[in-house]
């Protein structure tokens, strides 16, 4: 087997240039990329710059010669439609020192497109018959603006329309066939584990001597509110792909253990509706910092009502009183934030709703509320299961939102250590 | 007054430079530039490009030496740590022929933020307190790596972490009073109305002949999720932008009267509670297909528990009953997703938790679940008030994830019509 720095050599480079004004605002960012990019990954191809630029014929023609330069595989999107705007054509053609012409053949086909649908054609749709010599015309059977494909030498251009769902056809219609041809023995393959219940740093700790053996370059590590992502890739010949990365995953969780919560693009609130599945059992939430957060990212999850019977936002000590049956006394000796509080939320909220499993959540998740005692940032878990109970508790670094959802993770994380456990 | 065409004659762009290998993958895009876009935009400042490169010195120099070319105002961000992958620091010195320099000062500054945590400072960061000739250094109060701020003749350059929280505040503290300087009197402002309960195509039909009047190019709409917001926009000498923005508020608040809920960029739910706040009157939520995000949302906000108690999740009949004293009959009689459940729960809540309001939501959010008399879209909502109560009911479209979130929207504005009217 070839060592991972010459297969890295023939790695093809990509760039995407998304074109239009819209993308330059002050709400929308331009997210084909990443489409792009995951297509473009699983043919081993990296990506290697992204730019966006406004509808204008100048800008467009010097980012495409100049993306030309740097990368194997350029792909521009959007700018193709038919209003005044739309000059993303114009802007190939000059890049590539060529001149639009209008294609006969395309004008039939986007007029019978129109006539299909019953409507009249715009005069300003004529302007989507425009094709730039050399180009392989795409026809787009989910639109009417046809996309462009380039070969100049070793080089791809693709030009394709904005509107994702025509854009992702002609990825799939037009330029796999292309790319299965060019990289047919250099496939790249990713594989992703979700861990939760750490922290980045001591995870790169841990897994760090596994980096010689499997490429540095192949494992990646995302950390996003308590939850940790590990990307593990591998690059080669289509069929020795999946067995590269039952490798790569066998001793990445050899190191990791428990740690891991799932293979797969799915988040910890999927992992623990999954187990209770198994388990056969139901949770109840009470939620005091959170407010609800636990169970919103819960019931965003099709089919959660099968095991999850609902709670208790319990943002008031009135709330914990009446409808969790928090005693007043505790309260009043130890605070809302507190261990036997947290505690008593979780036996609550279990016994209440006849539950298997109750989850608990006080902190304070500021700005304001904080004590030197109780500083902002200070949140406890508890769990109460069939087996018993358990509690935790952290002071959480950054702001209002970032607690509230490092809580929110944090609690799940217990639920699922306290399932494989089969009791807290 | 000039035209609006002469005005953007002399307007300032910029450009944008994110840096990260992160940012070129799979499942992360660049978000700083729209923070960027936004700040810069009160300026008058326009952007006209994007880049996403990734930690490479060469790749980095020719990015911020051909973006300098072209926009007056340059924002690089990320790569500014401590590990051997940040190496911004070096790509932007080789954009402008300069070398990094240690800074005995700012290597100090780092060495006591480390010890102000009781943390050993690892040798590696010591990098970041390499500066580049020419440049102020900004201190970054939220973290470690400091910005680099560089006026090159009438050219800005600014480097900036790339953790948000830490590019904000030098956004802030350190390029906002370079820009009120530079841009004194070529400001432009937006002003936002907030919108609920309303539909895009309709509110643009009612404003439609205001648009003559205000021009075209200074009226934008946003819809999302129920929401509508329109950004009412004008340029100008700093002091008669805002009288000039109070006419065309009055214009358009004429034509929108109750729809409109708010000024300014906050949400329904900020909305919502500062109603609350004025009546001196708690409210309390019941959520079924929602599963706790109109709690999520109402908790988003800094110190939403002066007159929010909280509520229930009742996900299922059991909670509904448990916890809400929804008789069985009623269940039995009309099922869980009908008006009489629905005014139940609000009126149960409220009871429940002695609060002055009672919200409640429950329909069928899917993708299973629907049937020909109650489809997948189908939500009642009720609100419980001082004088009464109130229930209204849809069939929304779209998927999961749009059906909750509407529907949680369409709760807060239907509580927001009832406290205009002082009870349900």
């Amino acid at each position: 087997m070839m060592p991972p720095e010459v297969r890295m050599g023939c790695v093809e480079t990509a760039a995407c240039l998304a074109v239009g004004s819209e993308l330059l605002g002050q709400e929308r960012v331009d997210t084909n990329s990443l489409t792009v990019t995951r297509f473009l990954a699983g043919f081993g191809v990296r990506m290697t710059e992204k730019r966006v630029v406004g509808d204008d014929v100048k800008t467009i023609a010097q980012a495409v010669a100049g993306l030309l330069k740097q990368a194997d595989i350029v792909v521009v999107t959007g700018g193709l439609g038919p209003t005044a705007d739309d000059v993303t054509r114009e802007g190939v053609a000059a890049a590539l020192g060529r001149e639009v012409q209008r294609d006969a053949d395309i004008e039939v086909w986007i007029r019978e497109r129109y006539a299909k649908f019953r409507r009249e054609m715009p005069a300003s749709c004529v302007r989507m018959a425009d094709v730039i010599p050399g180009a392989r015309v795409l026809r787009n059977s989910r639109g009417t603006a046809p996309g462009l494909l380039f070969e100049i030498e070793d080089r791809l251009l693709a030009v394709l329309p904005g509107v994702p769902w025509e854009m992702e056809l002609m990825l799939e219609h037009d330029l796999k066939p292309v790319l299965e041809k060019r990289n047919a023995d250099r496939r790249r393959s990713t594989r992703t584990l979700l861990l939760s219940g750490v922290i980045e740093s001591e995870v790169e700790e841990r897994i760090r001597h596994l980096y010689d053996r499997f490429g540095r370059e192949n494992v990646t590590i995302l950390a996003s509110a308590g939850l940790v992502r590990l990307l593990l890739s591998n690059s080669g010949p289509a069929g020795e792909i999946a067995p590269a990365l039952d490798r790569m995953e066998a001793a990445f969780r050899e190191v990791l253990g428990r740690d891991v919560a799932a293979v797969g693009s799915g988040d910890i609130a999927e992992v623990v509706l999954e187990m209770l599945r198994e388990q056969g059992a139901m949770l109840a939430t009470a939620e005091s910092c959170t407010g609800g957060l636990v169970g919103k990212l819960l019931t965003d999850i099709p089919g959660s009502s099968d095991v999850y019977t609902g709670g208790v936002v319990s943002y008031s000590n009135a709330a914990k009183g009446a409808l969790l049956g928090v005693p007043d006394e505790l309260l009043a000796a130890h605070g809302a934030v507190s261990e036997p509080v947290a505690l008593a939320m979780a036996k609550g909220v279990r016994q209440r709703l006849s539950a298997d499993w109750g989850l608990a959540i006080t902190g304070i998740a500021g700005p304001a509320g904080g004590t030197t005692d109780k500083p902002v940032g200070l949140v406890y878990w508890a769990v109460a299961g069939p087996e018993g109970d358990r509690c935790l508790s952290r002071v959480l670094p950054g702001s209002r939102s970032l607690i509230r959802r490092l809580s929110a993770n944090i609690a799940l994380d217990l639920l699922r250590r306290g399932l494989i456990r089969g009791g807290a």
